[in-house]
């Protein structure tokens, strides 16, 4: 099993980079790409469409029996009891606005529980992945949380969605800075939990993110030492979830932010 | 006038390489930097010094009668009018955790009005210039700043220092995302503002910046067709200056949004 893990995660490297490659041909020739709104403050591109198909296809070519969440297109059930779960383009207002911030993410789940995550920044030719059990690695080499204890010692990244109150986000900002942290937020959740998982960032915290958003990331900094609220494992693909993770000895204050910023922070 | 201008540019321009390829030799061995605090969440390491070091030798020999002001080092009193104000390493707190988001800074004033601004970011190799009434580029292209009039169409840089209230911040956000506007801070003020010169950001937005983070910025969303609050001439040097800066059509919305957050928005 764990050599089909290890297969797996090395299959999702490789299509996570060949995937970025594609997406930077379109990031290189803005001018060019036709980009849509999906809602407030919320677009696509072409780009995310032509990247997700791309993987869709890879993947259907080497597991045909797997399932496939995406965030641009319909669901495909699968068999195995294998679900990818991919976001082609992870920060689509950086990548249409021109902004290097942006990545591939791609995570595997089975009956729930995420076993695989990659996420690969093609700007900065970063790829940060991570197997159930394996560890967690940055370009080869092993990554490790934070080892902070104080939010003084370090930033927290964040982000927002329509999916949550903008009001909360405000007095999560106001809670980190109360306690003499610093809040950082790059608009893209994923790249940020793999800051977290390197020890980048303290943590990373929202109140909801989509599963192809946070699933890969969330093993990152589990597999790098750090702590994640863990997500129900029997909804969380299909309704996503709350995300607090970071350093394990810094979890504890995330995780009193996250309940004085959003409420109950009790697996959704 | 013109033509000593250029020089002026083009000399930035390749400094700013130059010291960009040895910021990355120490980003790139950052487990043997040494790093130290210059106060709460204020991070100075070797880099930054041997970096401004750098830049300041080839300064000292191209325009030897120039005055120069920097982050780490003492400042140079000139004879000609003319004042380099650079910042080797702007997003210290990105260097020294391994976050490839960080820029060198190489301006050039005359009597206090900035002529010449170079942001270079090593880790994407994107290098933004501009001289006084020359235009504003990146990689050899013209940019233009936002045409959006409407917070709705893409996020404001902001950014945090000990010079000046978070209370203040949190207020700035709150009515970014009042008038349906997203934040943006990835703790580099200068890349922001480079951003914002590039249509990236709808602007940037600081209560208060030294003038090593902001001259250069400020000057490239000028020639990019945007509008900044002019700073005093007199005092920009020394005492640093509150930044509005972005796209012309936004610009009157921000100015209102940092007079509700910061106080009265006149020049400092």
């Amino acid at each position: 099993m764990t050599h089909d893990l290890d297969d797996r995660m090395h299959f999702a490297i490789d299509l996570a980079q060949r995937a970025g490659e594609l997406g930077l041909k379109y990031f290189r020739d803005l001018d060019n790409l036709t980009i849509e709104s999906k809602g407030h403050q919320d677009l696509v591109s072409e780009a995310d469409r032509e990247v997700e198909l791309f993987i869709r296809a890879a993947i259907a070519e080497a597991y045909p029996q797997d399932g496939i969440v995406g965030e641009e297109h319909a669901a495909v059930t699968g068999t195995t009891g294998h679900v990818w779960v991919i976001d082609p383009i992870d920060g689509t207002a950086n990548f249409v606005r021109g902004i290097p911030a942006w990545c591939v993410v791609i995570a595997c789940a089975r009956n729930g529980e995420t076993v695989v995550g990659v996420i690969h920044e093609p700007s900065t030719d970063e790829t940060f992945y991570a197997r159930l059990g394996g560890g967690a690695f940055l370009n080869g080499k092993p990554i490790k949380t934070s080892n902070a204890a104080s939010l003084s010692e370090g930033s927290v990244g964040t982000g927002l969605s329509n999916r949550a109150s903008t009001k909360n986000v405000v007095i999560l900002i106001t809670l980190i800075l109360g306690e003499g942290g610093v809040f950082y937020r790059n608009a893209s959740g994923a790249l940020m939990l793999a800051y977290a998982a390197s020890g980048r960032l303290l943590g990373y915290l929202e109140e909801h993110m989509n599963a192809w958003d946070c699933l890969a990331g969330m093993l990152l900094v589990e597999e790098a030492g750090g702590t994640v609220l863990k997500p129900d494992p029997k909804t969380v693909i299909r309704q996503g979830t709350q995300v607090i993770a970071g350093g394990r000895n810094i979890f504890p204050k995330l995780r009193m932010l996250c309940t004085g910023a959003f409420g109950n922070a009790a697996s959704t």
